[in-house]
């Protein structure tokens, strides 16, 4: 274990606590040292979950006993971290907070979103917002991390060549993206129970989702972005269908240029597009388990209206593999360590 | 509504209280008088049951308000039924109660599978068995009616005629059981939560079901029944693949006599056995909604094992269902009233 | 028999054929007389159609042999209708055909969207398209009556009252559709080989859908309509979420005002927009087997955005239950008749 | 890539193929040489593997074209390396081939099961059975492997320490494997198309499946086995519930005992048992791109009836896991190389 970093994860019993521990314990230079939840103490890791059944013997001790480490995840429900933000400050160097607590720098703009004011808005400013392909330099210099959202994340990766490129301005996005149960996490409730949910196509927030906030926040707030996000039958994954109408008519050829140009360094994230098969477009059943964002696009005959599409995992690319890639960024080790599954096919 | 019996159901906000109201809504000689749910008091029955938006603008009401009617369905869970009811025998002159307290008739093996002395012992020997396929004469004559368990209903009639023709004596059964996630309930539970529940394979309960009581009450207990249920990626429906090992070898065309006498009249029991096709066998898919109970066989080469094969709608055949077409039975209608629907397909 | 009405299908071992079969089975005013088939000549319909295993023993007789009747229903892939028009109308009086030969009444619209000129142009205007809620009058007065494209109609459906206001006018409509597996056909083909479409979130047609041209035809050109259509984990169903940006701000009372006027007095259009529940908005796995369309909206906090959602069952009120009403209009019955199936619950 | 293995796969397209692609990929002492596909020729591997689009930029060569390498991987249908053997072994020192072709050692019982002598009956003692849990210290010394059956290998270790206690012995086991849609393989049916395939309790094979010859090959004939295979809406994976009627009462320690001894030290077997939680007993989905077969048990009370459940992912442990596991002992490399992935969870 010499030589690796100790690494404790808060809130470890939920969805993204158990890929965080996934990923790590099968990360080269980490060594897990604690995992924390209130309702499971004494219990194995296995218990919440169980695919990593004979991959640890690790248990979990009660939040109050954590110690010092060397980095600290943070996967508690939004408002946790932001209450205890001195106190786990106070235990590890580095932080890496998967919940919405510190996504926004700006804390009228929390507010407004979140319905109340930030419980510790001068820490807004310490956190850099999680996202690799647009923080990388910041991250590089960071100690203290935010979480991204899932569906900002996909939303944001699919447009980002659009919005440094200058095209969004004045125009008008509507994100309509399809998600899995996963998203909603790992307590049952009336809307997850399995007969009810299994087959729906739900209409879960036709307007009005938070995440809107960390799109512009990103992108830029020069032009309208409409979000509504409709739950189906998956477990993993999410698709955004992300149409654009921009003030330039763009062509096939144009959005190729653009993409490849953004995209064709990044490890993590692919223009799927494809003329013939039955994957032509990106595809989030592939990327289960995966840190991969797979990014395609149309143009509509006329030009008049571009359609990106993106797919992620939502438990990887969308929460705990962007926190292992930041933290890689962040500790200047290879970018894609501990992140190298490819995904399943069929699955 | 002239001429239409006055029924009422007690216990109506879950799966089965549901069924009961849809096809007592569209049923031919039915008018509906209350729904009770402790729940959901003053809330309309579309509330628990989205389906019937247009169909009924019933409300429910309390428990306590039922008031007198001619047939009184109990849709309560286990338990209830048996604790009240010297008090519902007061308000109707017939009760069918799809709960499992009145369908064995011995006070030890109730006693023995369900874990307590019956609270109502007297009663038991005044319910007939709502398995009309079984005991249709009996209850023609009757006024008290049990429920059915699903499982037990189609491992019932997938064994009848080999039970019937005295062929099971000394042998033994193997009912290894399929089955959806309704047979859990309206409640959502840890393990029904969407994420754990899809496309889980869960060995529900390998051994020890209770419904191994109503079958060898109805079939007779001079065979060996072993049950297994796995709850596999499917809303409504069961699947019984049942092994017979028996003391007498049996070819395919013994069967096909056997199987062709006990059914040939049976309205909602049919012969599925193709040579051809997608669908050779009983498919619980295709019973969705419907009354019928699939039934199919196959007979190993050597004649060593015969594999009986059932199907049916857990939440119909097996719950609603069945109690609607004992009620028809009950009061001398055309057994098939308000059952006809066939089913869909693809679906 | 007598006292109904004699209807055929050519083309009957399809989906949509199956649908037809399973309606009309049951309908009050019919007597099927043929179904046809090239592939299953001499087979049971219910071969193709397994829910119709004890509804029926016809069998499929060959298009050749097709005899004269009141009325043919036509559910070929299209192309074909077109092709025999003359032929199909020397046969009967009265033609519904559920393919996409008949519904666009301008030549030079068909040869945009489908690629060659009409084979059939002077046979165009006598056809109605057979949508009852916008041509209600004109089906009562129609001999020949087309189909109706599935997304199409959803669509339709759920912009019609904005229509009808003028509030579409100068607008632009983002429709993003999400459909389920039967849209496809009764036919194999990789892209439906459940180990690669179980599960999918598959961009089907991201731009360019033909159903626009219908849905344009219906409600007028005066807007501008975007249309993308997104495979999803669902046989049966289809849900549009219709992004609205309008030159008028809508608030969700004008909504309410405008959707109850529209639909209040439809017999299979519902709107269904609830506060709290798990079914707030339209959900089309309630919908299977049914005729219905419901309709439910959301407008953005500022009223930039209106989002109409809709959802319907593609085999039904986006085929063989709309050509069954428009049917029943026809012929002056009650419009609701042999389709009457509320849906299930859970399913 | 000096001091790698050079492997090469034949009949690459499919499913297996493309499994044992990735894994080969990502394993440590591979190098991948060729992969060959006649239908594929000339297009990358991801065209068929979608998952592993940025992994390999690898085309498929004609067969034909397949030069020397050290390793063969053979995963061509059965039939065809029992035909081309010789040339194959003309091309590599070792080979594993995944097909049924070199599973049975004994051309009679070949004959009885697949209808036709064995095209190359004197190949068949070379090849050692796959399975390492069986065959270790055979395998590390065989040049020539063969795949194993999925629902042999499901069966075989959940049977495996009853056999080698000498428990199973004038006893029956009946084996109800309840199977994903990619047992099938990559090519579509009519059985396959996903309207009929999605949500299926098929009734796939009720007696008379093949893998029964493997199954009594590697546990001993001194039993009555039955195998019944249902498949169930799932893609990966397979469950067996394996209901022991033996001689010998056994009770739950025993059992554990038994398993614990036979499997304590196997890298790629776990016990499965909980009190509580909701994966109490081996659960397939969790399985998925893993190479672990988990195995638990149940005891009927009065002991009559042992069950043993078991499972699998069918692409990995029931294919290309144990082919590469099996590979690694061949070469004396560490078992579990490349072959580390935990699953995932939720999934």
């Amino acid at each position: 274990m010499t030589n690796k970093l100790d690494v404790s994860i808060v809130g470890g019993s939920g969805y993204v606590g158990g890929e965080l521990l996934r990923l790590l314990l099968f990360h080269p230079h980490i060594h897990v040292k604690q995992i924390t939840s209130v309702s499971q103490v004494g219990k194995f890791a296995h218990n919440a979950h169980p695919n990593l059944r004979s991959a640890t013997d690790i248990q979990f001790t009660h939040p109050d006993t954590l110690e010092s480490c060397d980095l600290l995840f943070l996967a508690q429900p939004h408002g946790y971290s932001a209450k205890n933000i001195e106190h786990f400050a106070g235990l590890a160097e580095r932080i890496i907070d998967t919940s919405a607590d510190f996504r926004l720098n700006d804390t009228d703009t929390y507010a407004r979103w979140y319905g109340e004011p930030h419980p510790a808005p001068d820490w807004l400013n310490k956190f850099v917002y999680g996202l690799p392909e647009r923080y990388r330099a910041e991250l590089a210099q960071a100690n203290y991390v935010s979480g991204v959202g899932c569906n900002a994340t996909v939303t944001n990766l699919a447009l980002a060549p659009l919005a440094q490129a200058g095209l969004l301005a004045g125009g008008r996005v509507i994100a309509d993206i399809k998600v899995g149960s996963s998203e909603g996490g790992a307590r049952p409730n009336e809307g997850s129970h399995h007969p009810e949910r299994s087959g729906a196509v739900r209409s879960f927030k036709p307007t009005g989702h938070r995440h809107q906030a960390e799109i512009q926040q990103t992108l830029g707030a020069d032009f309208d972005l409409f979000m509504s996000v409709t739950s189906i039958e998956l477990i993993r994954g999410a698709l955004v269908t992300a149409h654009c109408l921009l003030n330039e008519s763009l062509t096939e050829k144009d959005l190729w240029k653009l993409y490849r140009k953004a995209y064709k360094t990044e490890p993590f994230v692919r223009i799927v597009k494809q003329k013939t098969g039955i994957f032509r477009y990106p595809e989030p059943k592939l990327l289960a388990g995966t840190n991969y964002c797979d990014v395609g696009f149309e143009v509509e005959e006329d030009g008049r209206r571009v359609v990106i599409i993106g797919a992620i995992d939502n438990l990887m690319k969308g929460a705990a593999g962007s926190a292992v890639q930041a933290m890689n960024v962040m500790l200047g080790w290879d970018e894609t360590a501990g992140l190298e599954f490819p995904g399943l096919h069929p699955v």
